[in-house]
């Protein structure tokens, strides 16, 4: 493999990197064109207005990851069944273009007679083990959706959808405690996350444990900006609790500084270290999946 | 005590219930006035309007529980610290007109050094109780914002509240889920709501339970009224493990009919016997707290 563009094609967002033959990232382009903002039909000439005059380069290879994949996308890559490593991964592409085009299926697990599923983060997941040297371990993408990871021998055994982001943001916006936190999102304060993380631990739910925004705002021990870090606390501690970390020493937690920063605190509580990967994990997974990949 | 008004005036409604001495309803009225609609200093006039020809009835009492006492009601009524019962709450009432109207306090307690309130609910439980010739017991008021309540020796030891109806209307009508649910609520489904219910009560977390409405639709397993039926169980099922109810053989649910019928069908799951008190049981606890008013 001589040539090789990665892309992770979102929701909301597209990236693309341009990777040497080692792997080495050497170009980067972001642009606001989500899946959600392409007609139906509209992917190749997106894709041609994005990325055309990389594809021109001698022998290049592309390689898309995420919502692109999905029924609503470009084209359907059916999930990958777990267990799964990056071969299993490369060997379930699908071709747009034959040799020159594919894209990557997400992951799908079934878990008390229930499917679960990730698309995206399973180039995350291999590329962050093979940026850590690790085959195993229990990995975090923190979220609108969180995904927890579990991998063993190189090859992801289960993984678990947490709705944290979407569940913050409904009760941050949409619920009664709406009311008593200031409109605009401030810094973080350490002290109130950490006793929301705190309550959420030895609480057991989430659907209690939030009232508490609410009383101590009314009976003014607390407001504004400690009440929002507080929150966060709190459904971050209920995230951790629901993962049952009881036996895991270190966790690698994926994702954005801001994000990664709050979970290594949290998990820091429990005694668990954090291993943190940044987005760079992204293309170091396709390049992997893309060097296994049957042309 | 010749001639009573009990009166609930909450949130969104409004409504009063004209007792005889012995306690027995002998007519009631609803008006949608809940303090919401009532403009500033506008109290007085809607109680005059609602229930004015009643008041006039010679030596006519009222009492009013719920959120007219709040600082956003008619006047406000400090919350009466627990352990309380109805005779600590009755020493605690708010005269708005001496010797003639009164507003009920509500209750609080500390958990976790975290307050908890509750007004109006305190009413229905005390006449719950009143009505079912009880002095001991758990109860609870399902609703948007459910009250779990253990009382003893008459006296509300301590309760939790617990923002189920508000979790389920946010990822209902907010949330990711929405897409997969028919936006109309249809009949429950009871193998749906049970399996709802038992998964919540075997796992740790609403947060993670919740993904799999979405993921059993996207892969066409469940759809439609099912899906929503089962979202119900997955919110009353996650209640109910938040409880810790191990010990608890018996719970009293008060509430309307449609609400205590899926309670009692949750608990029963778990062997716990569900005695049910209606709306009567406010009328009863305002007639129990008015007995033993100092006028």
């Amino acid at each position: 493999m001589t040539a090789f563009l990665a892309v992770d094609w979102g929701t909301s967002s597209l990236r693309g990197a341009w990777l040497a033959a080692d792997g080495a990232v050497l170009e980067e382009r972001a642009f606001p064109r989500g899946i959600l903002s392409v007609p139906a039909g509209g992917f190749p000439a997106v894709f041609e207005e994005c990325f055309g005059d990389w594809m021109q380069r001698p022998g290049a290879l592309c390689l898309i990851s995420g919502m692109a994949g999905s029924k609503q996308g470009w084209a359907e890559a059916a999930y990958c069944a777990c267990p799964a490593g990056f071969a299993d991964v490369a060997g379930a592409c699908r071709w747009i273009v034959p040799g020159r085009v594919a894209i990557v299926p997400g992951l799908s697990c079934e878990r008390e007679d229930t499917p679960d599923v990730m698309r995206g983060e399973e180039a995350q997941v291999f590329g962050a083990l093979d940026l850590l040297g690790l085959q195993d371990g229990v990995l975090v993408l923190p979220g609108t959706h969180s995904k927890w990871v579990r991998v063993t021998a190189g090859r992801v055994e289960t993984f678990a959808t947490v709705m944290t982001g979407e569940f913050y943001a409904l009760l941050r916006q949409h619920s009664i405690l709406a009311r008593t936190l200031p409109a605009a999102e401030g810094g973080l304060d350490g002290e109130a996350f950490d006793a929301g993380v705190a309550l959420s631990l030895r609480s057991a739910s989430l659907m209690q444990t939030a009232f508490s925004v609410r009383s101590l705002a009314l009976f003014e021990r607390r407001s504004g900006d400690w009440l929002a870090s507080y929150l966060s606390g709190l459904v971050v501690g209920e995230e951790l609790r629901s993962q049952q970390l009881a036996k895991v020493k270190q966790v690698i937690v994926i994702g954005s500084d801001a994000l990664t920063e709050r979970y290594a605190r949290a998990l820091a509580t429990q005694g668990v270290r954090a291993l943190r990967a940044g987005s760079a994990a992204t293309w170091r997974g396709l390049w992997k999946i893309a060097a296994t990949l049957p042309r």
